[in-house]
């Protein structure tokens, strides 16, 4: 298991594999993002998108995947995240795309008001197939401590 | 057609009612946050989210539902966005719960890349059916101009 206190500034990660695929992109965009130039190729065509894309908040749940699945690959001790400092939808995402993430750990911290918990700050990049950054964003973490009575301040 | 320079900054806007579905949550979770106290009421207990609570991505997807069906009511000439300042999920989100939102647009300013768009910034809080916060964020958009030629600078 990996608990905040193995967490190491600096660290860079690279995983992930995310095949976007049209049905999904469709279907996701039906429910929750029904803008024309994510549902219909001749309405995308007409706009800067220049054809079908996926919803921004689409690729953030597909890059969620790819994060959940990095952290259960590590047995992370992860609880949750109180939100992100900022997310840029650098190019637009197209099915048939695939995606993998990069993350970069640049600051951690003890929770004051939780002290089992400590906070992690991320510099995630999603890229796609040809190595263009697609998304980015600063995310914050929550992971529990292996000692929570630990009286260190990280 | 609301355009651009129909945005006034200031305005308040309060809409939305989405109801929040145990189905939902799980199915949402299972695609794309499968963490355990998104999919499980018994592992949700042993954490501080209490019980089942949806993926913060989730919440996002909802509240861009209701922002995209305010957008296609007032018929706005949204094009998409760039990103966001900030995010936060401040309260977990339950099955049965009914989301809203308010927004306030705080900054608005012409692209200077794309000229014949402006950038918007808002405001958003999403409050659960006890009007607590459960999400804030600053979010970005951007506008089609009615007058893309237009000289004058937002």
């Amino acid at each position: 298991m990996l608990y905040f206190e193995d967490y190491e500034v600096g660290k860079k990660s690279s995983f992930g594999r995310y095949e976007v695929t049209r049905e999904e992109v469709i279907d996701f965009a039906r429910k929750y993002d029904p803008q024309p130039f994510h549902l219909d190729d001749e309405a995308a065509a007409k706009t800067h998108f220049g054809r079908l894309s996926a919803s921004g908040w689409h690729t953030c749940a597909m890059t969620m995947a790819m994060l959940v699945e990095n952290m259960q690959k590590q047995s992370s001790a992860g609880l949750g995240s109180p939100g992100l400092e900022q997310l840029q939808w650098k190019r637009p995402v197209y099915p048939g795309d695939t995606l993998r993430v990069e993350s970069e750990l640049i600051e951690k911290r003890r929770s004051q008001s939780r002290p089992e918990m400590g906070l992690t700050k991320a510099r995630v990049q999603v890229f796609n197939q040809d190595d263009e950054v697609v998304m980015q964003s600063v995310n914050i973490g929550l992971i529990a401590l292996r000692d929570p009575d630990a009286p260190e301040t990280y």
